[in-house]
């Protein structure tokens, strides 16, 4: 019988899910075990704070289908806990493990430092239960093995968070290895129970109720456990096969592959470039993958298709409408999806008319009312020289986009105008549905990126598009970016202020403006290398301001501030910058009350809402 | 009958008991509440993220008695809820107040954004149950006068946080506005009660002891409550008029007058510049002052005065050691405390051998082992060009104080070599004893430098000790002073590390490193302004590399990097710098392993403890 330390059991574990980086703090209660990680073959990612570690262990999940996060107790795990509560909240698992004082002080209800002082050892145990799916203390050596690997599967199973305690001496301890041999999934997956009871009758039952319907629509999104790799495979695999009309919710955007000629782009409803809810409302039938119905992506619920003729699927459960309810099944959607794919006839299927939903791909930017008909204005009645604004940027980005890039959409106009990105095959976005945390997506591009470093394709970058107000909530993880070498390339949309708050309440309350950055030199000041400036040019020339720091060919660190389509053309035709390998931080200068044109009703709604 | 908006009552009831400046970041569910402030003579205060709003919260507390912290629902209280935990550890009464969707969203169990998407609206409530003493939920505006005023004085009773939700469809109804007539204290002490029951004996059997002893020691720190400005003055009082022989805590330093000649230091033990142990061992009978005996402040607890010779007092509670066990009794310090003070008869007290404590006052720096003998050598025996090294930093910045000084100690090797400062008549010491939160104390210094801001004694300035590792936590709000334009002095101890954890455990592992920052550059990128480069100097001479933007007369920005004792002297020669005015920012370098040499042994000894 091998026996190894327990903390490389743990670790083991979590490699052998496909985790080759943990994100974290270090504190005295996990000093010992950082020791196991390089014999464990896991990477010690030391984030600026634990707020962010969790925020990139999420980010590292999105992309790897598991991620994981490591805390010191008490001031440690309760700094990330609001990252913690976000992945419940959006289905993303992420193994929270808190290294915790020895036993004996536990258990003698010591006044140990990071605690309350009170002699209520695992109050923090208490506060993450509601937001993990389960919870294990590793106390006892003969047991651990197991609690490790049923915690583990757990944050798989159910797509969301776990805890872990981890005393501190207990690190060392031998524990036997066996249970390492064996595949999570083989032990723990209850696949073969569901699809003897249940699952013949609901794919006879929903394969049915699809023959019978007259305009089908498939609406997916990323919630529910639907962001795993291998669902996202099986969702596709589903459209293309049924070539049913398909929309994504803006969190689930690109989720589904755009070149599919059944893709119709993003449900935004009315204040979408094109508006889905011609189609929607006529929709008798939706099969909705992972939806995250919040009021901040169906507009106050107003774009919600009708839960009468809604099959909803997340990865364990399945929800039927019957005439007077729905009926809420346990599912294993990893099996069910690719028998369904498999049973369904194409041509038993309705051919709807979708002309309503047009072609997402083939919108351009839409002339602005003011300038179009300047000398320099150019096809679609913009002026060269006229300011970035926002109804245009993320149009504008599309030529920009490659395969395999991945997008992140900052919590601020981003998760708006991200609406209407166009990706390549391959590229995905990650886009919070749910939650909404402003600060989350830079530590999130770093654990997306890291996440990507190991796997085969390599070719696509990773892309933060943020707010400035969200930005400044965790701007020191661009730090640790540069720290780890973590290829990423951002577009920062400098409004000065929180626009989204803005719109929504107090236009011209200082309550919504922000302290004023110089974020061009930031990256310098977190790389600490000497500045170079460019000749003879200032942060004040119209043209492009360039912020390079070359010496290190491997790792470029460069800024640029853009403020006008000329300047933002003249950046993205540069190949140098569109490499997108070493930091890229891109400040787009807008204006303090601009935001996409669309949704100036929809922020006015909102605030009206309140109350 | 007067009647004024919900939320003019919260913050008006906030302001009667002091608290002139609220912190947080808006969301969309506190917005309109915001427009209540301005009316109702409360600053907003807009940090960078939630988590440091709670740290400034908690800063100005414990300077002013009271602080409030203003969160959105979900994403931005569960961001501060480490805060507010270190709040609760350490005894400081802030008032957590959340602003939470409409009523019938929550009651419709709506998937509002921000939520865990479950239908679970109050979870977050839930969660705050454990670090905060009272809680409520202002849904009816006909008790709600009376919810506020219960809850606020629980903060203030119990010296900790309370939670208050604030629905947005509330902040505007009309409520009455009668209570704000009476005083909190008039409606909510139980001063009398106490007295009559149980005082009289109390503070008899307390005198009885003290006269019975021939060894007595007073021990004074700043948890359970201790730290509110009046009971500061009246365990000042007790201290000056017994004359006993008084040693503070070291997160109670500056509790006492250092002036007073019965004050005999920090109690460190043999760690300490005076080994205080001969005394403390010997010691018949302790009074221990809002005590927190976590094993960082205690040597793992090997400093702790026996408990059967212990009599502890806090704000609400006094434990008497009996022949075979300790009397718990609810009491009220401030009753209590001047009867005990005014009874007591000096000329019955034993004048103990008080010559092994020393006089902390006239410790001067140490000569190094090494340098002693150079030319260049100073009376201390160190070379002016010796690098400055933590073992003397503090000593040497001794001269450097000045009354009414404000000194906050990062959780950090400053906590440690804190414990040498002499401070000036007035002067206080921020520091932590029990939650020990890195990054805490930037924030608080910012939170503690504004409620000095409406303070009559405006003399002393507001000087940040911090070490590297720490700063970066939490970083990002110096922005957010310089926004406000807040006076703030930082020493940063740059040693590039968790200088702290190293010694413990992984001296020379890189997951004690940190991201290297140009952290003289940092206030720069933060105030936005153009830089300007000084004659010739660049950051690598060996004088004084100084950046500064006095541009701005009013709030000048200065940076400072030093390495040597010559450069620190110079620094600290300068009335201009000295003045504390604007922003002055000092980069000391010191050695990767450099600590103050005394504490390697305690390092070591924590480090073998973790198993």
């Amino acid at each position: 019988m091998t026996r190894i330390p327990l903390a490389q059991y743990l670790f083991k574990r979590l490699r052998s899910q496909g985790v080759h980086a943990i994100h974290g703090v270090p504190g005295d209660f996990t000093l010992k075990a950082l020791d196991h990680l390089p014999p464990s073959g896991v990477k010690w990612i030391g984030n600026c704070n634990e707020l962010n570690a969790g925020y990139a262990a999420d980010g590292y999940a999105r992309v790897r289908g598991l991620g994981a996060l490591f805390t010191t107790y008490g001031v440690g795990e309760l700094s990330a806990i609001n990252a913690v509560a976000g992945s419940f909240s959006e289905s993303v698992p992420v193994v929270h493990i808190v290294g915790t004082p020895q036993r004996r002080l536990q258990d003698a209800r010591a006044n140990v430092h990071h605690t309350l002082g009170d002699g209520r050892p695992r109050v923090f145990a208490q506060m993450h239960r509601p937001v993990t799916v389960a919870q294990t203390d590793l106390r006892d050596e003969t047991t651990a093995p197991e609690d490790i690997d049923r915690t583990v599967a757990a944050a798989l199973e159910h797509s969301r968070p776990v805890y872990i305690e981890l005393p501190c001496d207990m690190v060392s301890k031998e524990v036997d290895a066996a249970g390492l041999e064996v595949p999570l999934v083989d032990r723990f997956t209850t696949t073969e129970e569901f699809k003897a009871r249940d699952e013949d009758a609901l794919v006879a039952d929903i394969v049915r109720r699809l023959y019978g319907s007259k305009r089908p629509l498939v609406l997916v999104d990323s919630g529910d456990g639907l962001r795993s790799p291998s669902l996202r495979r099986e969702v596709n695999e589903f459209v293309k096969r049924s070539g049913l009309p398909t929309l994504c919710m803006p969190s689930g955007s690109g989720m589904v592959d755009h070149a599919l000629g059944n893709y119709y782009g993003v449900h935004s409803g009315p204040v979408g470039q094109i508006d889905t809810m011609p189609y929607v409302n006529g929709a008798d039938l939706v099969l909705a993958f992972g939806p995250m119905f919040s009021d901040t992506q169906t507009l106050g619920w107003k774009v919600v298709p009708e839960p009468e003729k809604t099959i909803t699927m997340g990865k364990n459960h399945l929800s039927l409408p019957t005439r007077t309810s729905t009926t809420l099944s346990r599912i294993n959607l990893h099996s069910l999806l690719p028998r369904l794919t498999k049973l369904l006839d194409k041509t038993l299927l309705s051919k709807p008319d979708v002309s309503t939903l047009g072609d997402f791909r083939t919108v351009v930017p839409r002339p602005r009312p003011t300038s179009a008909s300047t000398s320099t204005a150019n096809e679609d009645g913009q002026s060269d020289d006229d300011p970035i604004d926002q109804t245009n940027f993320y149009l504008r980005l599309n030529p920009y986009l490659r395969p395999d890039d991945v997008v992140l959409l900052g919590n601020a106009t981003p998760i708006l105008g991200g609406r209407d990105l166009v990706l390549p095959t391959g590229s995905q976005v990650i886009a919070s549905g749910q939650w909404f945390s402003i600060g989350h997506m830079l530590p999130a591009a770093l654990g997306a990126s890291l996440a990507r470093q190991q796997t085969v394709r390599n070719g696509g970058r990773t892309i933060l598009l943020d707010g400035d107000g969200s930005f400044q909530v965790t701007a020191q993880e661009l730090s640790t970016v540069i720290r780890y070498r973590v290829d990423l390339t951002i577009f920062l949309i400098n409004n000065s202020g929180y626009a989204y708050e803005r719109q929504i309440h107090g236009m011209n309350e200082d309550y919504n403006d922000l302290s004023c950055w110089n974020y061009m030199e930031l990256p310098f000041v977190f790389s600490n290398k000497p500045h170079r400036n460019d000749d003879g040019t200032t942060t004040t020339t119209t043209t492009n301001d360039n912020r390079n720091h070359d010496e290190d060919d491997e790792y470029p660190i460069k800024s640029y501030v853009i403020r006008t389509w000329r300047e933002m053309d003249t950046l993205l035709a540069s190949e140098e910058f569109c490499t997108g390998k070493g930091l890229r931080f891109v400040d787009v200068r807008m204006d303090k009350f601009d935001v996409p044109e669309k949704f100036r009703v929809v922020f006015k709604r909102a605030g009206e809402q309140l109350g």
